[in-house]
């Protein structure tokens, strides 16, 4: 058991802080004889790494180096274990208000907790983290390739501006044309003026993600407590400013009728018309898609000024002035990393499922 | 590693199916020398049990008995295991529904990943089994105690009728007074309308459970995967039904902007003003009042008519006529089920932050 | 994470007190589709049960209620929970030594650690807890037999007697004849007389238990910490009164040469002439047989009178006089509980092998 | 769940094959605030590099670099993960001998299991892993410094030379004098004289190791599977070429009666007047010494020309002629490898003791 850890069967331990040398990660459990493209996996990273419009001004190249685990690109079913390096760490940024308590930020638990003041950038508590997260599931999909499953994950909502498309209509080529994953092109052109607008009051917004598993194998998840629903939103609710999570219809399923909700089934797997359900019936997939969401607050680093404490608690101000580095909207970096935690929880749960799978058990031919 | 147990260090691991003989549990890592009142665990139980208005009108006397780990009613440190007979157990009420599939419900997906046609009233995926929980959590209670936490659940809205009461000032009695857990007592009275008025159409509807986590302790919550919210997450979407989950403004913090979402620190625990965040900063508790939302959809059984399939791709209809026993609401049901996931993880991350907590470490006096 | 839970995939939790009204387990992750048969599981427990010559008076029916996972005597994939009553506890034939601290005997340290003097017969540290262990080996057997894998264990030394049948010559039938589980007829007799002259003195003696394991699947065992020694390792010295563990040829190996202990590989599974390696190679088997060797100390627990202290201190003699019940040689009823940690290992060895093993995953045919 | 992951509360992540870029860990669970000596660390790692006589003539420095978790050396309660590169790695040495099945080894096993021939050098299986461990163990000692708690491990017998100086003897200062880290000086030179011949013939020879745990705290270990002997057995026999582990008075207790393996208790933790029972009662330490051996077998990789097979099942030969790189006595190697799965093992108790223990838990101050 690591509180640094993801995953049953399929797990991921991450280390590193974000102003260290390096982030990184392990994640053991993968099947052996997979071929791995590295360079997919790079490419999922520079999907999320900052730099770019309506993002932190950080400049990171995210550049990955896998240290173990891999044969001429093939998994041998050790561990494989990889770093990330910071090449853009500035702690000395945070020096001036380190003894301030930011509003809405982990800094003040953290000391608490760990008797230190040294959490500059975020420590643990930083988003850079889930750059591990990323790789890892762009490693995973190779595995998910083998059942032609495909994740999508896509921004549903800035600040006031959600777009329309539905998400059993949004496809991987829309969500790739827009800098801010947004299927919706007329949403995306809004919600850049948003931005625009935030960076210049110096202000922030939250973000809904939304995320579609399509094609997923049937009778993954467990009861009770791993519930595909439940690992789901497990994982969800670890990522930085995530706020709220739901399956399916979630929350506006509990304004419907039963007689709505229940979708007519068309097929002896349980599938329904209209998958309110999420593709999951009693916690385990019936093979269809698989869709949800993730709400994101507001980042709490904003330019504004705010009135708070320092760490004697005595009256102090806070702003975040150039060249401070800050997401207006860390729900659009979060899109990726909504994408791997769906990767890494759903190839955890075939581990799981083939595990005591003796009957039928799942078989995909070995790379040679 | 069992997919029937829940919790890091303090461990509920749950068996028995709906129609057997008995569901139980086995909850490990209590400290030893706490006293235990067990007429509490009945209470708590009590308000759990089906038989009530608008309830199922299957009769349960959930019953407990403890079988381990308590001597003169005080925990010796050894696994508390207990039973709760299945006393009205119908299998055959079930069974000329077996071949066929239930939409909305997980009789195709159990039958597919198991190969068994016998989950007669839900086998594991049956609501019945939240009872263990909630006896579990009662439990727990007694643990909270020590710290003067306490729990609130309530019934926040019943379709499409929502009570009026902030969370903040919702307290024990109000929930206690309501046949629903209802605190507005207005609201109550219109959700029981639209209950009969459910019952004569042989619908059903969904709701949303509020949860307040009163004078938790600080620091609970571990970076990165075991923050609390990650953890309150993942319990809650592992209860039958429920749909989604939100902490602290969750979705509504979506659309706030961060200068109104950050609170404006009031002291150096990092606790804000408004209690936006839910209590928790970076996933650690800063010792504010932890508070959030599960939605439950619309049960699946009801009388209403369904055109379906049976197992062998047959078109069928699927009617529940009395004596069928279902609740035209889960979500009244699930307020008890709620409060015990609060219970149980909150004494889980007590245990998981006194483990590494070498320099300033809880005490509480031992029963004598 | 339970203390009181045994196994990776395939886990058992037990519970109970040696004198509360039961002690108890819960089996989770047997596959779906497994036909059980109940008196099997009735006639591993005979086996160990107390009652007979050089064993405790203790009477005890040891009779087994399976609570859940079943319908129709096959698993159902849900946990599989099962209580055995404790018909003969006599928490009063202890009282009169409870505040004496028992030589060689755990309820100092468990008074020290739980702070409580309630340790009557043991508590957890008790040898009644092994009944569990012995039932849910039976219960793993019935998988093991898919793989047509057999374990044995036996008596091998008894005190100064050790039995002279070679480990590869041993039977079923040679080790069912004997009540001692001894092989060989002629050092059961000569055990016989040593129990009875120890008997006679009131002393006791230790003993060592062999157990082979025949045809196990191949490829089972992780590296690194998950290797089958050291697994096995675990569950035998989780045995109360179990010392030593050795697997192969043990320390004897110590004293052999390279050229010697290295065998002479006969076929591609890395299977060699003479098994010195006890069918484990890099901790992984190679579908030979698996062979070791637990010791088992004296029982502390002896007639002789004792000079020691009191929980205060005190000089205080203890002497346990009929009708106490206490086994002047552990290593006897331990034999089953040997048997039955191969059974649970191994079951859990197959699981987390085929968890990963998606190119040539274990077939088995689902029971009809 | 990680088959390359130690411990239950503190745990140690390992990967990285032995003829890649490097091997590293990630140990999780430390406490804040503890001063790390980072020279310590890298001590501990030169008692095991090869290099030395008598061992293997593989060169490595063995260099440690930190990568996380620690900030102006103190830890911060972060994961310290760290790597240490492979520097004289060479995969070439063993290209001719890849496709032989190897006498006692593990490429038999691991080809079948991984479908792989890529285990140049032992991959995951070669005893190189172990640095991990004990640069680990390195950084668990000081916690273990905050208890007063001491580790010591020396080679108890070489083939057929045993050391004279009995355990409660043995000082830190003796086994530092010796490079095979024996404390008898006689028997060094004899063990000398043994390497040397073996040398010279091609040949191998195995080896006990003990350990001794010095002022452990009271009440360490938790029943029923958690006990001390349980997880310390565990380790050791995870430890490549380990086929053995005693505790206490180990195999030799069997021999002895009741009323001599008894120890006269000497105070009422439950210490006795010699110790018999290696410190630990019911699995649970009562505060004396904790000792205990482990028997390693004879490398497999000999000069001697051995007979086998090759993958195809024709039969070849094998000798490892320089410049090959193996040691004839793994033993002596594997003497810091125990010391470390002591710390380990320890350290990972004292959290799960504290974990639990909110009446009476341990204090210690933290570093400023």
């Amino acid at each position: 058991m690591s509180f640094n850890q993801f995953g049953t069967l399929l797990t991921l331990t991450t280390f590193g802080e974000s102003h260290g040398p390096c982030i990184g990660g392990v994640l053991d459990g993968l099947p052996a004889k997979i071929a791995i493209d590295v360079h997919a996996i790079q490419n999922a990273l520079d999907t999320r790494k900052p730099g770019d419009k309506g993002m932190s001004p950080r400049q990171e190249n995210d550049s990955i180096t896998i240290l173990s685990g891999l044969m001429n690109n093939i998994t041998t079913g050790a561990p494989l274990a990889f770093i990330i390096p910071n090449q853009d760490a500035k702690p000395s940024a945070y020096q001036n208000t380190q003894n301030i308590i930011r509003p809405g930020h982990a800094n003040a638990t953290y000391q608490n907790k760990y008797k230190h003041l040294d959490q500059s950038g975020g420590g643990r508590a930083s988003a850079r983290e889930t750059a591990v997260r990323v790789a890892a599931g762009a490693i995973c999909q190779h595995l998910l390739d083998q059942f032609d499953t495909q994740v999508l994950a896509y921004l549903d909502s800035l600040g006031p501006i959600t777009q329309q498309i539905p998400w059993s209509n949004v496809t991987a080529d829309q969500i790739k044309k827009s800098e801010f994953f947004c299927p919706d092109h007329q949403a995306f052109l809004n919600m850049q003026d948003h931005i625009e607008m935030l960076q210049k009051i110096g202000d922030s917004c939250g973000g809904i993600v939304r995320f579609v598993i399509q094609n997923p194998p049937c009778s993954l998840g467990e009861p009770v407590y791993e519930k595909i629903e439940a690992k789901l939103a497990h994982g969800m609710m670890s990522i930085p400013a995530s706020k709220g999570f739901e399956i399916g219809k979630g929350f506006a399923s509990t304004k419907m009728l039963g007689s709505e909700h229940n979708d007519q089934i068309i097929n002896t797997q349980g599938q329904g018309k209209h998958n309110h359900a999420g593709g999951i019936l009693g916690g385990i997939s019936n093979g269809d898609s698989i869709w949800g969401a993730v709400a994101f607050k507001p980042p709490s680093s904003i330019r504004l000024e705010q009135n708070t404490l320092d760490f004697n608690g005595k009256s102090a101000t806070l702003s975040f002035m150039p060249p401070h580095r800050h997401d207006p909207c860390i729900a659009i970096r979060a899109v990726p990393v909504v994408k791997a935690m769906c990767q890494l929880v759903l190839c955890d749960l075939i581990l799981c499922h083939q595990s005591r799978n003796i009957h039928e058990p799942y078989t995909v031919p070995e790379h040679t």
